[in-house]
């Protein structure tokens, strides 16, 4: 550590920011299982997937080799408008709690889509204009994912179709509203637009909705329709690679003041934010340069790393994705409701999943209740009020620097603080009234779950 | 202007920030007219204002003569939390809009409250604490001040007690969410719970309240109670003061680039962003230094400024506080539904009103379908989902670098974006969906504003 007095928030200067991705699959000994094709259940290829995605994402997809990866020139000056994010110090928490750990949050919610979902959103958009397209197709579930779409789509002057999941629709109206103002068009989901909707709502009708059945109909309206292609927030590779900005730029930062950080902790959902902040600090680790302890932190409501599966599975509720060898707790498993939306998938990462299963990492659930008593602490101490996803890293965060006043540790610990609640009050009107429920899957529910899994050798 | 890289964003360093407040009114040779006491009609004395507001505050009003204030070292931690904002370089909307213009934002949304509200909320609450009060009482209109006094008030352990304007309570639940997670108690005004209240709604059974009649219930809530005092958002010297750190953070960004603005715009509802931001400049102005053309921009439903008169008023519908010399529109005046709710007051801070009728600044008023297309077009391009009151200032900047294209003179444009609009989706909603109404109050309604006024000669 260096005597530079260190700021409440760190930002660097633009010409410090990171001007390519890093490829965590390239330092994996044990790379992450490939896709795999529903049809004929061997290694997908670039040629099967073009239908799907856009040729430089798929590229980018199935590149395990190269660590680095330059970030055009557009998106870089997409990236000034709201990047660097800040390296923020919380002091304030730290007094509060009396420890003598180092807090340290790298804030990604300083811009309109309240979260992270930017990052990828706008190199998403940028290779479909690039390829001439007309326009793209995706899902979203809490909306931030939409929200980031939608921006970037206007940015880029493409045609922005999102597959909302109903529950969201209904009661996150101003979501909605955010992404008409940026030119989208929103459909709630399951709906009668797609063949795989209409399926969906016949064997459940009155269905809320999923994540995964919403990426079935987004996958098939984008097939429907000449010069589009579908768009995903999270669990890709090509979504991870784009959200390491997040981990270089904290890197950086840290760097700039000789801080090594002991511990990392970021919420998982399908590990698009975890991914992006610890690949940099993984690579370390994997090259044997470093060492971290890494957490992951998941509700214990969809505990796909703390009690699911490592099996090859589909990515969406209708199976028309590829397959993917992830943590899962099977395509057919339905989240409970919980309020942080956007960590409730089925699946992981299969990059995070291969470092999982590989002891490069830990993870940890936690329930709903008290994550909400870390976010309303938190936001009274430190000003932010932090989105439901953010705030499961806020509590383990907190419990490590409170096990830090226990034992005198002077640890430095470093969270991602993803997005901010504005657009969640629904869910803090729940707490605030007394009224919120946790909710812990059976062992029998988790069995029904993955009693759907493919029987794919892997 | 320098040869300097100018950044997407200038950020000040911790160091760089503004350790003394601007008070404008020391440079001033028209000073603006005193508060009179509504019981003897004579200028209001430190002594008669001590049961409503906080001591050093009262001092803070009354000082015409210091040009410079220290803020106190707890307030400038609070203000490291979230400060220093972004001066933001808007390449993008240059570009969009092909002007040779030169245009900067400086973005004070980038934090809960979602507005500069928090500069003066804090060192409100600061000096309560301070005083050893238990409490303080406000008012809110669209919900931005009730926000920021809450998370304010939440850091320093204070009580918070918000009379929350009836229709924005309504259509605004989640502001109101938010403030409750801050722990403050929000009431719905007119209310039952004040004198003021119940007498208003004897008179007008069913009225959704204004902010002139929340502040009287606010400032009747603060005496009844042993240990409160009252604390407003905007119109008063106090708060202008504390928002110069908007302008004095302005100043120095363009310093730093050796830039000098030739037009600095901000939208006018009582006057506290707007006196923030222009005051350094007007000092420079009022010194004879420089010369800068600055533009108030109000909404054309409540043009207090374009078509108010510079008279003696009450600041509030209950005729419990002391009277301003300001323009107005007399306090009578119901503002018609206006979607930038923090616009919708019938005066004027003093201070301004004495520079405007000085002929120092200039004031424009615009309708409200104009500047949601302003806001619209500013998020597409910029990113960011700005307030409708700030799209106020988009509007006018915009209009202005549009006159730059058609001279091609290269003029250098600087506008305060107060906040983001991420609780106004309901407007934007409007908006989207092609039922958003223009108002212009007409000459009858006005001279019916203007029939309440009070005789007072000035």
């Amino acid at each position: 550590m260096s005597n530079k007095e260190i700021p409440y928030k760190i930002y660097l200067n633009e010409n410090e920011m990171p001007k390519q991705w890093y490829n965590v699959r390239a330092d994996m000994k044990n790379k992450p299982a490939p896709l795999l094709n529903a049809a004929t259940m061997k290694p997908i290829t670039f040629e099967e997937l073009r239908p799907v995605f856009c040729d430089e994402l798929i590229n980018q997809e199935l590149d395990d080799v190269n660590p680095y990866i330059d970030i055009p020139e557009e998106i870089l000056k997409f990236y000034k408008m709201y990047r660097p994010a800040p390296l923020v110090r919380a002091y304030c928490l730290e007094e509060k709690l009396g420890t003598p750990a180092k807090i340290y949050y790298k804030f990604e919610g300083n811009n309109t889509s309240g979260s992270h979902k930017l990052n990828s959103a706008i190199a998403q958009a940028y290779y479909a204009k690039k390829q001439g397209l007309k326009g793209v197709t995706t899902e979203t579930g809490a909306g931030q994912w939409g929200t980031a779409l939608s921006m970037a789509c206007s940015y880029f002057d493409l045609d922005c179709q999102v597959y909302m999941v109903k529950v969201s629709y209904e009661q996150k109206p101003f979501r909605r509203e955010v992404m008409r103002t940026y030119g989208a068009k929103v459909t709630p989901s399951p709906s009668e637009t797609t063949e795989v909707g209409r399926k969906i709502l016949a064997a459940h009708p009155g269905t809320t909705g999923s994540l995964g059945c919403a990426i079935s109909e987004a996958v098939e309206a984008a097939s429907l329709q000449e010069g589009y292609r579908y768009v995903l927030g999270s669990v890709l590779n090509q979504v991870l690679l784009h959200q390491t900005v997040i981990g270089l730029e904290t890197k950086t930062a840290l760097e700039k003041y000789d801080i090594s950080p002991d511990i990392i902790i970021g919420c998982a959902g399908g590990g698009s934010n975890l991914g992006g902040l610890i690949s940099p600090f993984m690579g370390e680790k994997l090259r044997g340069e470093k060492d971290y302890r890494i957490i992951a932190v998941e509700p214990a409501s969809c505990p796909s790393l703390t009690r699911g599966k490592y099996v090859y599975d589909y990515c969406d509720t209708g199976m028309v994705c590829p397959l993917s060898k992830m943590y899962t707790l099977g395509s057919g498993f339905i989240p409970s409701a919980n309020h942080a939306g956007g960590l409730r998938y089925h699946g992981m990462s299969s990059t995070l999943s291969q470092l999982y299963d590989d002891g490069l990492m830990e993870a940890v659930a936690v329930e709903q209740t008290s994550v909400f008593e870390a976010a309303q602490y938190f936001a009274r101490i430190e000003g932010i009020l932090p989105a439901p996803e953010s705030s499961h890293a806020i509590k383990v965060a907190i419990d490590e620097a409170k096990k830090c006043k226990e034992t005198g540790e002077e640890k430095t610990i470093v969270f991602g603080l993803t997005g901010t609640g504005y657009f969640d009050m629904m869910s803090y009107q729940k707490f605030n009234d007394g009224v919120m429920s946790d909710y812990i899957p059976t062992d029998e529910e988790l069995q029904a779950g993955f009693a759907g899994l493919p029987n794919v050798e892997a």
